[in-house]
């Protein structure tokens, strides 16, 4: 692994993902399930849960770079726009720097929408295995 | 609402959770779902996924304090410890501040396990309704 590794994804945060989360979560905040209490808000309209774009982030981490085993030290989240019900979010992890003589990286996350707006954006810190050398 | 405002509650972070987190986000990292390489990591055994923890904060804020309506605008979060299968978290959000004639919070927001370690630890900045005044 070296700074400037990069990967991305797209995910369709259908409203099945919605719900599928807020049960899971017990999350269950009308912004993201209320169409009548949505129409009422500043966006008009259902918006996902925040956590699910952050999630995406995880799963780039966890599934990609660094990969598996990489454990999570922090991550800080900006939520720019707002990300709708239906929408089709592409997540980009890219290694900004890795600590010397540690095998701590810091990468760049950044989720946008298909509109190519950035919904989310901020940084990781990630303790990564051995078997990927920094 | 005002500064000081606070609201916990207990989360059981089973291994039905667990997978089923993965399989909704399809973060698959092998930390949280193969045993046996779990073993082989410095914790010895599974961990959950530090954003089932963070989402715990999105649903206090969601579901209690500010409540129904808010809308994420940042959160930051530091993965102090592991999370592991069969923990029980408890997630507590404090109101620190509020914006002078704006309907923006700042929040303190606490994870620990049941041993009463802090596991994640963060703030988050939300947009509160205008039905709760600040």
């Amino acid at each position: 692994m070296k700074i400037g590794d990069t990967a991305a994804h797209t995910f369709a945060v259908s409203d099945e993902i919605v719900r599928g989360f807020a049960e899971l979560t017990g999350d269950r905040n009308p912004v993201h399930l209320d169409d009548e209490f949505a129409q009422s808000t500043r966006f008009g309209r259902r918006i996902a849960h925040g956590m699910i774009a952050a999630s995406q982030i995880s799963a780039a981490i966890g599934n990609t770079v660094p990969g598996p085993g990489t454990i999570y030290l922090s991550q800080s989240l900006q939520f720019l726009a707002p990300v709708f019900v239906g929408d089709m979010v592409t997540t980009r992890v890219t290694v900004i720097s890795i600590k010397e003589g540690k095998p701590i990286a810091t990468l760049e996350t950044v989720c946008e929408n298909q509109r190519g707006e950035v919904v989310l954006q901020g940084e990781a810190v990630v303790l990564f295995p051995q078997e990927i050398k920094g």
